[in-house]
């Protein structure tokens, strides 16, 4: 039987072992969200990128670039890190290099350990995603991007989503796993509430942005699409 | 206002300021149970040790001498980590040094990050724990030992059982907190249950161990002792 695992912060992942398995790289709020737009919009792949300045080089190499640093897009780039900015049907068959504050890191951090899969994963594609899992038949890891490696609460709901969406064929027996699936039980049908409670949502208030960002990263199914890491890039 | 926060794991703990914080340190099963037992019984005081050769010296210097590794008790020790030896009359007086797999590296990791006030926190003296934090008026960090730096669902539990029961005094805005919080709200009324699935339960299980040290340490305020780190020593 395949086993799932969550790991609240990428500081956490290396007392995991990686190898033979699938990892989830989360970051509701919000490059697993944007980027799952990103693909149903019809962008052709996305280039994840540590640096600021790594990311602005590929502006010469026919990319549009993209980059949020604590949640405010950076100037000179193209975009930042909405959902909306995503949308932009102009945005089709782009290719994008993406730097952000914590999704892109887990991202790096995953396939640096050696994972064998790399998907990602948010409420926009949660009923794709989980019906890849299980077609897959690997042992999954949940990885929550987390805020500057602390815990959050909407990348741990969305993992207690998925793990509560799979089938019985995965064993459940991790800690982490199971406080996942009981606070997003608790929470199913408000996840846009308590989402609002969350740290990162104070953030946006405090700044005056993103508030719609929230709702819209909360919404079931809005894409079919399942981003997937091939060598350096994110392709569907 | 003051704040709370939760840390999952010592391994988060790098990311905290701890100056001019009070830290719990919160191992359920079993070491800050079993402190707050041997306080009770009445011994004198208690020393946490990082390792296992180091702990065995202070046999030769009027100690009596516990240790656990992996859950089970280290041969040549007078004691190892289940609250009911720490019950035994003869220990009154008694000077303890201790080491545990994660417990005792937990306080250390609080005493080196430099935290204004270290106590040790268990479901035996959740009470006094909170009427104390109540009257200390500092930022409290409640921290949990976890497994080998893994989370845990018994120290998470505690942890929110800690932030729901302290007055509207803290403010607790932290996503760590807010999700122990409705872990523990959940199963306010279930302890021993929720402990039960715990990979720590199950891991007592398979070795034929400790099966009831589970519900001892699930119970509510057997004690008033809130021990308290002065200097290298736990005391009351």
């Amino acid at each position: 039987m395949k086993s799932i695992e969550v790991v609240y912060s990428p500081k956490l992942l290396p007392l995991y072992d990686l190898s033979g398995k699938l990892v989830v790289v989360i970051d509701i709020l919000r490059a697993s969200s944007t980027i799952c737009v990103a693909f149903e919009t019809g962008v052709n792949k996305v280039l994840p990128v540590a640096g600021i300045d790594e990311c602005l080089i590929f502006k010469d190499f026919d990319f549009l670039i993209a980059a949020e640093r604590n949640a405010i897009k950076v100037p000179a780039f193209d975009m930042g890190n909405s959902p909306f900015e995503f949308q932009n049907p102009l945005l089709a068959g782009k290719n994008i290099a993406f730097t952000t504050t914590n999704g892109t890191k887990a991202l790096k951090m995953a396939k640096a350990q050696g994972a064998k899969e790399i998907l990602i994963g948010s409420f926009l594609n949660l009923s794709a995603l989980c019906k890849q899992l299980e077609e897959l038949q690997l042992d999954v890891v949940l990885l929550c991007a987390g805020w500057k490696d602390k815990y959050n609460l909407e990348d741990s709901l969305f993992a207690g989503a998925v793990a509560a969406h799979l089938s019985d064929y995965f064993a459940k027996n991790d800690d982490a796993c199971i406080a996942a699936i009981e606070l997003y039980e608790k929470h199913a049908n408000n996840l846009d509430e308590i989402i609002r409670k969350s740290s990162h949502a104070n953030r946006f208030q405090l700044l005056h942005l993103h508030t719609d960002d929230i709702a819209f990263c909360s919404q079931i199914d809005y894409t079919q699409k399942v981003p997937k890491l091939v060598g350096e890039y994110l392709v569907i």
